[in-house]
């Protein structure tokens, strides 16, 4: 007998009927002779909704209740889903993040999980129930308050509780298939891996590929939970996202014919800052970073030219979520004094191409290969960086559809037919 | 400084602009000195659209699910009202029925409160912010699970933390000025009284009054609660409802003249079941009201005919809620020849009108005051019951207004104009 974490997000439980078809995919699981936990999100827009609810009471909504609201949403979808498998002849039970024992620190609404006890989920699997836990929430011990996760909290619930409860795998059900070479909406001739390092999940979901939320994939990849993406609106088999036991290795230590490139993600979510001329001396970067780290900005690729020798001056370029944009540049803006340089540059017309893939470790011509492909599609390279299995560019915003496809065909990833795109694309 | 426990219903925390004039009111409250908890309800029509949404999923949601899922109501409305207070700059904190330290039976749907442990609301009064609680949930420790109390349970929150934290007064808010001494949209020149018992409360929140919950006046009762029945749509004084020191004395033990009738309340949601031809020796209205009892429904009056001496056969009827009359036929039916009736008859045509007053007791006459005013305006009786301080009668459902006009003007309760119904009915 397995023990199976299985989570449903918003698109999977969105109105009466899909409640009942998720109920139903449980229960067969079930009847196969698994234990099964489900970490489910709140219905559809619900988390929308009553998050515009709060913003026509108030502008700024406090934490603590905001927090109190969100994780109503929940609280329904899991009663229902606990409900209509019961309706269904199996034993059910629901439970809040704070039943489940999802321990975190006070951070409201992007709390951390600092322990998870989950000894009321692991009774109701004793007594032979199907265990239903809202995804999304937690509770901190120190103010017993209510805290919720942050924007797709509930793969983390799930990856959390699979980690807890010692489980078999972690079923992630999406609207799409499983992990694919590319986004099919980009690259037509996408095909879907079967199975991917967690390393290079990590890389890719760092890199704008939405299907899992990074924070869940760290937490799965540092506490060795297995991940099996798969569609909640199809039987196909999926993407196992594992954890090798070491280069070249499968998770049980066979040797595997690892292919030198996992997938290709694009990322039309960034802005980059220039900041023009400004003194190239020790502790110069630090102190333009250590300004911009006050607005929480998250800061991506960095990059700084070679120093006009003549000036002793350089311009430093990074990019950032275009959200946070303005507040870095009023925040440089009221630094320019302090900090010495001449003018900011802002251009929100940028896209983000990453090459991702645990055979480019001992593959040498990647790059090479990356940028005669894009060299050969005309196409401008802007920024690069790189880790050990990535290798990042940026360019024109209006030139990263064309840039995908010639990488995905340069590096032999097209498939032999066009992938299926399913029409809801929430999550 | 005072404590007062304010209660709003759902009419009064139907949308956002709702809230923030509910949020003003409890501000106010506080502005003027007072430390103040608030027990709130789901906004409008929240909860019966989460009972409907159950409904789309099972048919019969199984209990301990659906309070989990209707108390995702209050915790919505809570939440944002702690928000809208927040935002007027005033401190405030909501908590759930558990942490607010409702602690109830495990009956789902219906549960009793057996302890209440608000330590986390005495300790944000202290921290001198307004604690929101969720009306109508609790927590029960024996099964770690939540509890609802039952429709109309948020008067019973706000009731129940009134007498644990030893509140001056517990405020219940609603669409109506007060209590009257007859429902204003069927006598139109009903008064609202400035006082009343809460005896004589008991008997007309018994006997269809529908402006309080008759757990919570019981449980006002038995815990020394003063309640204070005002609306939410204005400014006026509204009616206290008090326990005496003693017949005839306010609640501080000074002499009172009380009025002899506190008012009149009507009842339509009654059918009356005659069991006919039952044999009259002892023990068989025992036996027959044994097996009325196995389907749960509310009995409400009683009455047996004087046995006909030939036959030794008599007639019992009763009344009971319109609702439970199918399966109490049913029950009975099946049981038709091991107690021995001839036929059972059904009728739903019936109304009840009853007369409270606390007055009574040392008044002689009323009964026969009541009993000409009817037959002054033709009406016909057909069932009647007494208690010490209220007179019942049923009448036919079409001659109800005008039997409640002519008891309400024979006892002088008519005021010198028409009563202000407001538009606005739910609670």
């Amino acid at each position: 007998m397995a023990l199976i974490v299985q989570k449903f997000g918003g698109s999977s439980v969105a109105d009466a009927e899909s409640i009942k078809r998720v109920a139903k995919r449980i229960v067969e699981t079930r009847k196969a002779g698994n234990e099964v936990v489900v970490a489910v999100s709140a219905m559809g827009d619900t988390t929308d909704d009553l998050v515009d609810l709060a913003h026509r009471v108030t502008l700024l909504p406090a934490p603590r209740e905001l927090d109190m609201l969100l994780t109503a949403g929940e609280r329904i979808s899991m009663a229902l889903l606990a409900m209509a498998i019961k309706s269904m002849g199996h034993e059910a039970r629901s439970f809040t993040g704070s039943q489940a024992g999802m321990i975190t620190d006070a951070q409201h609404g992007a709390a951390r999980i600092v322990d998870v006890t989950p000894g009321r989920v692991r009774d109701a699997l004793d007594e032979g129930a199907i265990a239903i836990v809202a995804g999304f929430q937690g509770f901190n011990r120190g103010t017993g308050d209510i805290t919720t996760l942050g924007r797709g909290g509930s793969d983390t619930t799930a990856v959390a509780l699979a980690a807890a409860l010692q489980a078999d795998v972690c079923e992630i059900y999406t609207d799409v298939d499983g992990i694919f070479t590319a986004d099919p909406r980009i690259v037509p001739r996408a095909h879907q891996v079967p199975r991917i390092t967690s390393e290079e999940m990590l890389e890719l979901a760092a890199s704008g590929a939405k299907v899992l939320h990074i924070r869940a994939v760290e937490y799965a990849r540092r506490h060795g939970v297995t991940l099996h993406v798969r569609s909640s609106f199809s039987n196909k088999q999926g993407t196992i996202v594992y954890n090798p036991a070491g280069p070249g290795l499968d998770e049980n230590g066979a040797p595997v014919e690892e292919p030198v490139i996992a997938g290709v993600a694009t990322d039309l979510s960034e802005a980059k800052i220039t900041v023009v001329g400004i003194r190239d001396e020790p502790g110069k970067a630090a102190e333009l970073f250590t300004t911009v780290a006050r607005t929480g900005a998250n800061i991506d690729m960095i990059v700084q030219n070679v120093s006009a020798a003549a000036t002793g001056l350089t311009d430093i370029s990074f990019t950032l979520p275009k959200a946070s944009a303005e507040a870095v540049i009023a925040v440089l803006s009221a630094e320019q004094e302090s900090l010495g340089f001449a003018s900011l540059q802002h251009d929100d017309q940028i896209a983000k191409l990453a090459l991702v893939g645990a055979g480019m470790r001992t593959n040498a011509g990647v790059s090479a290969r990356l940028f005669r492909a894009l060299s050969d599609a005309g196409i401008n390279i802007e920024m690069i960086s790189t880790s050990e299995i990535r290798i990042s560019v940026v360019t024109r915003a209006d030139s990263i559809k064309a840039a995908t496809l010639a990488v995905h065909s340069a590096f032999g990833l097209d498939g032999d037919e066009d992938a299926v795109v399913y029409a809801g694309t929430g999550r």
